[in-house]
């Protein structure tokens, strides 16, 4: 058994990689953008969440009001970057599952490196953003989002 | 990557073990019992399905009406005993699904020494069955099956 595969598989099934945005005052460009990686489960099965948890060294995992689940959850950038991309780097997900996960990191490695601080790197963000499956329903459209960008 | 490991995570996830009761007039203790492994998955992401199905050689694809999912099934208990259950005990899974995946694997074994064919061994099939996580609701209960089995 190959752990590092098996957590993969799992997560193809089970986990989610998302960018929500928000309008935010302490933000310059007036909206705050924040990637997640996430997996959730049933009350009554949180082994494998604490396994990633475990493995990955980071997280939260909390109860999901909204649907009766656990959800483990990652937002840190460094830890994103430091250890959850390159996990699915070097064991990608076998589903189209993995077209998100590829934009995802595009998008947090834009993060990383400071991008979303300029209206330009944002706009680039929210665009690619927009090409990941919703895993829920965006509250902003993008052309909200991008009409409302403040200049800097 | 290692896809054996890869896959018992996804059926982890997705995955379920079931062993469903249905009175019937063509067999002679009056109940069928079918064993099934199944791996739901959304319409848009069939691929690990399609891996499953030519990983195990067998078994079907179908549109489950009831949520708008996809269904791999495999309901052959030679295939079950040949090929799903020796997966599995290699490469097992990591949530208490495996204590479901244990019961099942039990009493597939039992069906194909024909143990199911007398009434004692239908009885300890039906009691084990009871110890699973019911995927669904169960239309029987247990003391109604175990009471109207007919003696042999």
């Amino acid at each position: 058994m190959d752990i590092m595969s098996y957590l993969s598989g799992y997560v193809d099934g089970e986990g989610s990689f998302c960018v929500s945005f928000s309008p935010s005052k302490r933000h310059l460009l007036g909206w705050e953008v924040r990637p997640s990686f996430s997996v959730s489960q049933n009350y009554n099965r949180a082994e494998v969440l604490n396994l990633l948890k475990e493995y990955f060294d980071y997280g939260t995992i909390r109860p999901d009001r909204s649907d009766n689940t656990l959800k483990y959850e990652i937002r840190s950038i460094t830890v994103l970057i430091e250890k959850v991309i390159p996990h699915f780097e070097e064991y990608p997900l076998l589903s189209n599952k993995q077209k998100d996960f590829e934009i995802f990191a595009e998008i947090c490695k834009k993060i990383y490196r400071k991008e979303h601080l300029t209206s330009k790197g944002f706009a680039e963000i929210v665009k690619l953003a927009f090409y990941m499956n919703p895993s829920g329903i965006r509250k902003y459209s993008q052309d909200f989002i991008l009409k409302s960008i403040k200049l800097r």
